[in-house]
């Protein structure tokens, strides 16, 4: 085993995003995890044979990842998104004229109430964003055809009746980039549309996801993914990629732990056992907030490709 | 502020596991903690007025947990559950044969998959539990009416056809204790569903657990929750107790942090800013893995109920 | 490599903790840990040519700990201990009559201040048990032979002179167990030492404390370590370990993770590369917060010595 | 309470590290405390009158924090340091010729060991690195002045004898910015001295350390804190702060979590219960590995200041 010396980290005034990550390299630790996962992510959208899945866990719209999210659709770094209902559901909620508001983690939380504000940590959603929210869904509920649909067709018809240049869901529909929230029953939208149901017939089939998505991973000679937090995405993807010989590049970046066994803290290579990361891949495991690392990430890759 | 001394714990040779807890009370922090959540969850249960849900995420059948939840069921310690796939899967996985097996989180994952084997943190699978699953999940699919169901209706036929002492999905069937998994389609018993679909009709609409699970929050006087991880069953039932005025109990173990915003990690008292925690409830976080905390909480209220 | 399948963890109305940390033998994660560690402590503590040593960090008197921490010591389950200066000012504030206090990790802390209590986490200490502690330890202080000490001998001579049969620093003087505090200094017991030394010689070389530890660890055939926390303690343990092949036996107990390098996260298994853990030695990292599993160990460990 | 939108964050190709921390401060969660603690830590240290404390713990320098730290001491960002030996250790052996080298986490520790490679989770640093630190130890000890001294006056006599423009202990004796080490003893130099002190009189008096800070801290106008991870260097700026109505400002970046009790993951918070925080203080805990936000940090001051 060559052994390769650490330079240490160098810093300099008005570096940009890019030098530093380049720097980065040179520490320990997540500083350096932080720099290889841009080399491996740039190495992945690269390859044209390859095709990157994004999974969307987290409350990355509160987190104020929405425009990053929307930034890396525009520029096709991803090809397929697995997602929670809630990055749907917020995403739709600042659609609608809804906003998320700066706070702390240490107010009273009894004093929201009072105020009617929703804390999410420390960020603050004031309840008539959940109203602003609920109506502009019913009237988008309204455009979605009677017939049975998988979460990935549903979504579509959504971006589709979007008219708002800010929003993912809607960069997605306009480039294509099929989205998936197998999950989507257990968020505000999913509520929504159980509401909207008791009137007006929807015919969402959560198994047909399995159909098409299956179509996508066979379709694909290498498959890539990015893990933003773990959940229903980052197993559903992972599910997909042991049809395939695993992964061929994985990184995974979350707060969560591996010890309890769950699977959103699991390491990526705990996934080689199941075939579901390939043995050569190149992958890397993150322990750090995604609100901290993918400005830092995406802000790099901008800067390559 | 009136302050009640720490009379820090005492131990003494062949304690019972309740005296041990009474004890903890008089510690601090989680040992506290776990002892102040066992004297809530007593309360909760002895509270003829109040309907117990229990949210269950994370591997906990991997994590030996199974006869504790079949345990919790035969003893109606709950009246509803809401609970990932996995915990389904993993439990059918133990009715078809396949078992889980002891071993260590440093395996080399290569070798393990050489040996066609997985590995979920320190628990191993074998791939053959997986392909003894899919046997019994086809077979016990066949069952299943053609007609559109919740999940929790499908769940229910799962369990009326389990032949198994041992399973909790049978126990909760026998005891009319109702189990929702609105994300069961990622799972292995989702992917099973979909295979099974795509020769036989298949008929769940995710959308009706919200029918079916509303019904149950209005009927009850007063609602609790037991949280054990955090994940889309969390996030269900919290989004039912909304319609309720909130919880009035309120336990929650996880090792999930915080501070990246993701409801997994959120403070119970957090929720009370939304209404799903009523103000005066009684509440408690633990930070703990549920696979140490439940063997103690469960021994604990067997003692006293 | 041969399976061994899990059982899952049975529990019964009325278990000894003892019973129960048996059948956790039989769960995964966490659970299982922590009964396999009681039976490496167990092993350790009966291994007549191992000498134990114990690591305490962290706030473990305002955890609840104080009189377990004593029944070790009267056990003589431990033969030499390493601790930071907290554990020993609290000890002694307990001995002058200051208490710590059940609180929450919520309440606000500028009325905390207001009513003089200081908050650790969700245990509260009056600013009058800090002024308790303070007066017996310019007590006690008065009784140091002047001459160049160890830390070691320091606070062998205080327990000499503390006269309280809860006290567990003055357990461990009975015993005839040592306690070294390298990092003594840093405590309140630190800063009474300094204020007495002004008016007072005081002649405390910690690098003193190096020579005895040393000459412990060459006495013995075998020795191993519980590691409660981890800072310093773990890393003055480890340092010495070094000269003797390393740990036989390994037992860290830490909420700390290891993903930034720090020593007080990092896996046992790291050390093994140091030599600080010999490679055949049983150990095991247990992620969970000391006040929640040492009661159950030290219960377990009573029951079976 | 007003209510302040989030805007999201942007992000644009070869942004500077600058302007992506102005552009965070429109996220939430970690993205946005990492802006907010640039804004703090400029105000900061722009306050003529406040004397800035930066605390040191954890592994930074097998981080690649190095070049960062002496470029925070050139710079003068920093009016005094506490710092766990470990730092210094690990700076005085890049001096000598030892480098850290590159890894990962999951290479076979046993392996390592035959190789005669230490690894600190993903940094390696091969056994002669050792070798070299310790004969530049016993080197500049032989300098040492044969008096009774401080760790202060200790590391400053150490920093005027080392031949390094690249250290950051060199930098900090050039600069004559105070370096406090209280628990030095517990390290690779305290190993050395003690070493050495067995064959030449060495006097170090830990307890010297509080009356110079104390000092220190009296002569302040106004005290902040900056704290790289927490253990004896954050306890012992804590503790001096209590002297003066607390800290004015109070940074924390640590991965370390409170439910435990200790201090290194306590919050900024609790401290103002005890009055080492001030109550109208500027203050903010993010939970991150240091080696990710320190070079974003300092990058971004760099370009402020």
């Amino acid at each position: 085993m060559k052994l390769k010396k650490m330079k240490q980290v160098n810093i300099k005034p008005n570096m940009t995003v890019n030098e530093l990550l380049i720097e980065m390299k040179e520490g320990g630790f997540t500083c350096r995890k932080v720099a290889l996962a841009t080399d491996i992510f740039e190495e992945m959208i690269n390859d044209k044979e390859c095709k990157t899945f994004l999974g969307l866990a987290g409350a990355l719209v509160p987190g104020g990842m929405r425009k990053i999210l929307k930034i890396m659709i525009d520029q096709e770094l991803v090809d397929c998104i697995v997602t929670t209902g809630a990055n749907i559901s917020h995403d739709l909620m600042e659609t609608s004229g809804g906003s998320h508001y700066h706070g702390r983690e240490d107010i009273n939380d009894m004093k929201l109430k009072e105020m009617e504000v929703s804390r999410i940590f420390s960020t603050l959603v004031p309840y008539d964003a959940f109203a602003k929210f609920e109506t502009l869904a019913q009237k988008v509920l309204e455009t979605i055809p009677n017939r049975q649909m998988s979460t990935r067709e549903f979504i579509y018809e959504l971006g589709k009746h979007i008219d708002d240049r800010d929003s993912f869901v809607r960069a997605a529909y306009e480039k294509n980039i099929p989205i998936f929230s197998p999950s989507f029953a257990d968020s505000m939208l999913g509520v929504q549309s159980w509401l909207f149901s008791q009137t007006t017939p929807l015919n969402i089939n959560v198994l047909r996801d399995h159909s098409e998505f299956t179509e996508i991973i066979y379709e694909s000679n290498k498959i890539g993914a990015l893990f933003l937090g773990g959940g229903v995405p980052k197993h559903f993807i992972m599910n997909g990629s042991q049809l395939h010989n695993g992964l061929s590049y994985a990184i995974q970046i979350t707060m969560d732990r591996p010890e309890h066994g769950g699977v959103s803290g699991a390491s990526v290579k705990e996934a080689i056992s199941w075939g579901k990361v390939a043995s050569g891949a190149k992958w890397i495991n993150i322990m750090a907030d995604v609100t901290l690392v993918l400005p830092l990430l995406i802000s790099g890759i901008l800067s390559r490709v």
